[in-house]
């Protein structure tokens, strides 16, 4: 698809990844009540994805490497750049261009005053290696000024919450055939599931669906719920609180982490929702139901 | 414990963590069957640990910044400056220290000739925020020399083999409260789990049993066998070979980097451990039976 029309910005298809495959084909030998035999077996594709970042008057520079599932790379960086604050308003974004098929890369441009605010922004990281927690290298560092939303409504019905992650199923194909991929989706509240992503790292499925919405202006996402295929993060619930979400469902379990940011951000967090039943661990006041009884 | 007979080398007993809490209790709203209660939930602990790095004649400094579940930090430090070539000998360590409790710190001091080498290392990277994996902020990073090991023996009894997952699952404790923690256990071959690790990252788990034995210089493990409770992605299976271990055993999908990876570094990698059966994905000569079939 061609995407300036809708995206009102630079944006080469190859970068969206339309063609990316996430699985790919293996041969296995398998063992089953003492007996070897040969199969085939389809495995979930992990590549490294470089993005890099240029700017009028900067040099054009690496920012990440991170292991991926292709598929959604301009969508991918995009939404990281906007996790870190790089990105913060579409003005910003200049264009989003992949490298040659297979070079596993993405560059984005950004205009020349977001690119004299990363600047000023790398100016204040130490210049030595560092790993984790992105670009972050001390504690401090991590103590980002996560605005809390308010906890004001939306009322969330929790008859519809609980069957979220059984409706977002029916979409993660990849996962189906390999068992090997993580899932986030968004729904509109009460709504239809509206993006979902699979990849084998579950922050990158999440940069997918924030760098799509953030490219289609759908920012932040204060009448939507966000619905994660395993555990809720530190990481993860930081990510969801920069694109403004108010409500975070998460089939796994969270951590204690995850709780502790998901109360300082307002966001109301449900773990372990399966059929039949789930845990809130912050913010229950928004479900219909819990105020009244 | 003290650990200076056994380690020869300065480990504070803090630094080992054995203090460390992997689980705290957290208040929920339980929703069950439409009807609202609630209860006390146990989720597994997640926090920074900052890693510093300091030698004679360099300025002490910040190299790492991790989400994990505490508990074993000294070795989580150990062995993730081993993965990434910065520690390759015992020899190389001169101490392990923790900060106060609760700081979230583990200082590791290098001999000189240990830091010099970490310099020279250092100076390869560009001088640039970075993320993902570690250090590394290009493809070409990316691709290291990783060391075929030979693919001749051990042989490995499948039938001992398939009941792994279930004989560490007895030793994860904090995942049977919590749901929430990722396991790496190692066994020796055809003998009892020896090492067993819980963490929120999977990584995390990985160096913190590396490193313990690094310490206990029980590097490499060519008559062991490595068991992951999840998936194998590109980074355990690096970690794994630059331990040296010939056998991978994982309950979840390996992704294709990992199966690529496992292939060059002559690791028999096998996925789906279950009651029952497995796949081998790699180097299936290691199993009694394959070739006499």
């Amino acid at each position: 698809m061609s995407t300036d029309d809708r995206y009102d910005v630079t944006v080469e298809p190859a970068a969206l990844g339309a063609t990316g495959l996430g699985v790919e084909r293996t041969s296995v030998v398998r063992w089953r009540e003492g007996a070897f035999t040969s199969a085939a077996e389809l495995v979930a594709v992990e590549e490294p994805l470089e993005i890099r970042l240029k700017a009028p008057g900067l040099v054009e520079e690496s920012i990440s490497l991170t292991m991926r599932t292709p598929g959604m790379d301009g969508a991918l960086a995009v939404g990281f750049l906007f996790g870190e604050g790089i990105l913060r308003d579409r003005s910003d974004l200049e264009a989003v261009t992949a490298g040659h098929p297979g070079s596993n890369l993405v560059t984005i441009s950004l205009t020349e005053s977001a690119g004299q605010g990363f600047d000023r922004l790398r100016r204040n990281f130490a210049q030595t290696s560092s790993c984790g927690v992105c670009g972050k290298r001390s504690i401090d560092d991590l103590r980002l000024s996560v605005e809390a939303l308010s906890s004001d409504g939306p009322f969330i019905d929790p008859r519809w919450l609980v069957g979220l992650p059984d409706e977002m199923r029916g979409f993660q194909q990849n996962f189906d055939v390999t068992g090997g991929l993580h899932a986030v989706g968004l729904f509109e509240l009460h709504g239809p599931l509206i993006a979902c992503a699979e990849d084998v790292g579950r922050h990158n499925a999440l940069d997918k669906i924030v760098g799509a919405s953030f490219l289609a202006q759908m920012l932040p996402w204060s009448g939507h719920v966000l619905v994660l295929s395993g555990r809720a993060s530190f990481e993860l619930i930081q990510k969801a609180a920069a694109a403004g979400v108010r409500c975070v469902v998460a089939v796994g379990a969270p951590s204690s982490l995850a709780v502790s940011l998901a109360e300082r951000a307002g966001i109301t967090l449900a773990g372990f929702v399966r059929r039949g039943g789930f845990n809130v661990y912050t913010h229950p006041e928004r479900l219909r139901g819990v105020t009244e009884s």
